[in-house]
């Protein structure tokens, strides 16, 4: 199957992680198509730059569908655009942020999300409460390494995500962590190890749910919120968007 | 005070629908700027339009923050681009949605909305959850008319917004409605008389809050989630709207 | 317009204090009536001030709507009686604490509540579950200051509020802060300006939200809740406040 | 044991009704004191009524604490100053609202509450809420019939109230139902005969709670909500009132 | 009246001391009949030995059927097999977690529970979301002693149950103390002293509730979920139980 | 990889259905062992039944883990036995409920559930309750048809499951449909096309999680409520299931 994963932003070393974590996740029949946002920010580090990240994520969507892809992963934490993409798409698409929370809700009664910078945890808690998997949650921690930071060694990033697993498990009562930005990918099997809990990679989990709803030929309904885009003009800079019947 | 009101799509005449509304809400002393969004859709009808429609709106709040806008409005039911116009601007914004919603809140036990097309109403109560107030919200109705079919006589559009107002005093038990569609604006009034109960529209809620808002000098926090965007280039497109220091 | 601001209690020090936080907040041609309780608690701390607080508040909402008033003002941080005097009033009627809670949300994410006695939290925490923003609150945190310390220069209340508001924005991680008590309607700018976050009275949340109400002629609705009281004999001391059709 | 029975208004033949529920529920060993309100509404109906009950209700709690009650019941189904009671009293307080809600969430998986007047809704809405028993509630049903028509035949109010508990088992999917007014004691049983499930008249069930928590020592915590009150005078009407140390 | 009480658990201790609260809890004219499991666990912590508690608990139901009891307790903290009893029963059920929860609810704002371990943390809070009264709860405190520990002096015990109702108070804001476990009984009078805020048993809590339904002739629904068993065989092991019309 | 699917019940015929359901959603490599419960009920309907489900289903569950599954899947909608079967497994075990309501939430904002009898309902409300996916479910529907008689076909059951998703779509606004009964799996495609909906089989559904979750390495978590059970001693009956160290 080809699996179409879009990394939000355009910073091509972590679609490179994200394209290692998808590979390693895959089946090995899968086809994987990894691709950095079309246009847009460099790091997605609050909603300014979440609403810029969207347009180039959904030309990715686009493209993935023309190139017949069986299902789309977002791969930006915050599930940048995940509703105009389901709008969009005939395939299923899965935010890799949701499908942190939907695993870590099946192997854990508590999890915790630990996460780059702090302004980005509203945007996750917005999204818990409407997945509706808030009251799995036990917390949101931020450790303040900004999403860039992730792969500079100089960044102390790793021993800070540690620290804040470390207190989520004694103080919130975590069961299991979530790691709260595609930049950790390759972190979690470690940090695993180190803790004794599931320490779940958003990306993994989106591609074997993705190639989930693939296989069993389950795609987003059309009805209601996830319905087709009307056709209309759009101006300006967008013409080029405009949805066509 | 200069009010900066930004409908969310590119419809001159929506737009002029709004800033009627609008001045005849606003104090006597406030400057209103009612400016079509600066590109993208014609109409937002779901969460694609609503993804295309957010940029042209940005780049709206930053002409009214240079033009020195005491308070911002984003006449678009939906809210579209409501926090990323919060991490942008040094006013304060208000969306027109939640606007409606916290007003009614004010006035009746229960209200319910009465929107335009089915497909909007996700929209609309995963805005209502995220501000607290869908427990206050009997129902979100749609009726089914398109946001530019609300102009056409044609369209009996105001007949089907009135035959769904009736099914939500009687079947819902709501004791207020608010309008949800900023072209609904001028119905607001006549409709209220016919059924007796407050109904509200989005555009004038937002625009008293806005005002007062900004009379008693409370501005968004810049603290967590509308933290100012971190200065960085975006590639593409959307080069000129990278944020800067 | 004509705004009836009825402190909840009968001390007129407390009403001079809130009629000078309103005369700042409202609009130059608001006439504010501002007067105390007629009878009753000479401070409101906990269920059983409250209860005696309200019959003295519905006088002066009755006086109020007997010369004209627009909008209704209930100044006690509990919202004391508030349903009881929206059945009453043909005017709209906003209490200070659900304004401030309102528009703390459209200026922050989580916003937390610094108020005077640990009895008095559970009541704001039902109004905050009423009103559908406990979800927006981070934290009810009491200070243990008396209401009528604050006005005392020996209490040391200004310093026990602000290592509430450091606590909050710490520990709960709070955005926003709202004052919780119309006691402390005078320290809001100078916290908001130490602390670099939105602090909010709610007396001149309050004025802003009546008088948006009122200018764009929105009413309690008369349907369900708030319908008027029955007219029927009160017995004993309750007599004079007897409903009548 | 002593328990103190309050009607919420002050209507002898609605204090006859209950104190007759009330001995047929009580231990034989019980001493019932069964009593109107001391002065205030003939009938609670509304927000307005609650507001001029309370008082009342709390002189007959502080003669009943004085008298040696045990326990206490305040008989009005909106739970009519439950909170201040609980502040004044030493010996514990049940209210029949709250008392049919979780005696029926005992019996089964949905309760419905079928009730007088449609205004009276919300007040129970909010009790439910507060109560935290809203999630196990179906349906809150007004039936119009008023709280004094209950006694007058031609009011047909037992086919009325029928009616109700039949839809609200059939289109709430309802499994057992909680009469919600001190009115209606007198039908539970034959009611609950009719429908064959569980029809709770809150009288009965604030009894066996009421004389429960007395026979095994639980009182009302006085740490927070319901602390005693601070002494404190009381001005004008209710200076009797003042709470003393 | 017959209360047919069974602890959850094989240990003959348990049964006593849980036999002990009972009788000083009951009142003068109820016999009790305490018994403890048929079969299955000495003591349940956590999912799995519940797993195993349940037909155990189920056969002492249907015995205390046969005996005609008016009510019964099921005397397991975690409500082990509640729902299958009521289903199975004629007569009323109660479990001492929720009997415990809902007095606590009629005495306090906030309660929290102190229990064994924490491994039965989220068993105790699913329960409380099911009841409605997770808003209720501060929090559920485990002490890390062991169900068998309670009875051994050498275990510290009594010390670190105080520890945690001490945390809760002060951390937690709690106003009320439910002890999380049936050996706990014996200390909740002496707790309650020493912290001068109520300290529930939920054996005697079970008690009183379970007398109080029957008395006044209260059932279980049997319309919907917890009509009784379908007629039908059951294989193996389990044929003994199969249900029979 | 080794898949242990284990039909909660000890009807063949349905552990056949439900074994050709998940051989067609399964990786070409996963080997599936798929049994029926090793005693207790024909068929689970109500809590009753899943009480004596629980242990056949748990041996079941230790023999996969015997025979070195990687994965188990509870292929009885209620989930029977979750709790216990993730603390006594090592490797992750999906039930089939939770599996098809986690899925539904990927593809629709809102999906309804149409099962089997009514004393169901609440079973699977109280699930999507703890799973926290009830804000997203718009319904539980039952039709009333036995689980035994998915596959008489004079039951008619086709066409009674039709109903409810009929009505499902239109009066609860449905998106998406979750069929809730293994016994149904063979209908979901069929359905699917008819309705021009996503309708979702829990077993295909639990397969692909299960698979997912075992091809990522991920575990139950052992800290907190699925901690490994504490070796001890049963009696009686149950003494072979005793944990061991």
């Amino acid at each position: 199957m080809l699996l179409n994963i879009v990394n939000g932003n355009t910073t091509a070393a972590m679609t490179k992680t994200i394209a290692a974590a998808a590979a390693k996740a895959a089946r090995a029949d899968t086809t994987i198509r990894a691709v950095s946002s079309a246009f847009g920010p460099a790091s997605i580090e609050g909603a300014y730059d979440d609403a810029f990240a969207v347009p180039g994520v959904l030309e990715r969507i686009r493209e993935g569908e023309a190139e017949g892809a069986d299902a789309h992963v977002i791969a930006c934490f915050d599930d940048t655009g995940l509703d105009a993409a389901r709008a969009l798409a005939a395939a299923p698409v899965v935010g890799i942020g949701e499908a942190g929370f939907h695993l870590a809700s099946l192997l854990a009664h508590r999890f915790a999300v630990v996460t780059t910078l702090s302004r980005s945890v509203p945007v996750l808690e917005n999204n818990l409460l409407r997945y509706g998997l808030d009251r799995r949650c036990a917390a949101v921690r931020a450790t303040d390494v900004s999403v860039l930071e992730l792969d500079n060694p100089a960044s102390n990033a790793r021993a800070r995500i540690a620290g804040e697993i470390a207190r989520a498990l004694e103080d919130d009562r975590a069961e299991a962590i979530v790691l709260g930005c595609a930049g950790m990918a390759d972190l979690a099997s470690s940090l695993s190890s180190e803790f004794g809990v599931p320490v779940i990679d958003g990306v993994a989990a989106a591609v074997v749910l993705a190639e989930g709803l693939a296989a069993i030929g389950l795609k987003t309904s059309k009805r209601g919120g996830y319905a087709r885009p009307i056709a209309k003009d759009y101006s300006g800079l967008f013409a080029p968007f405009s949805p066509r019947a």
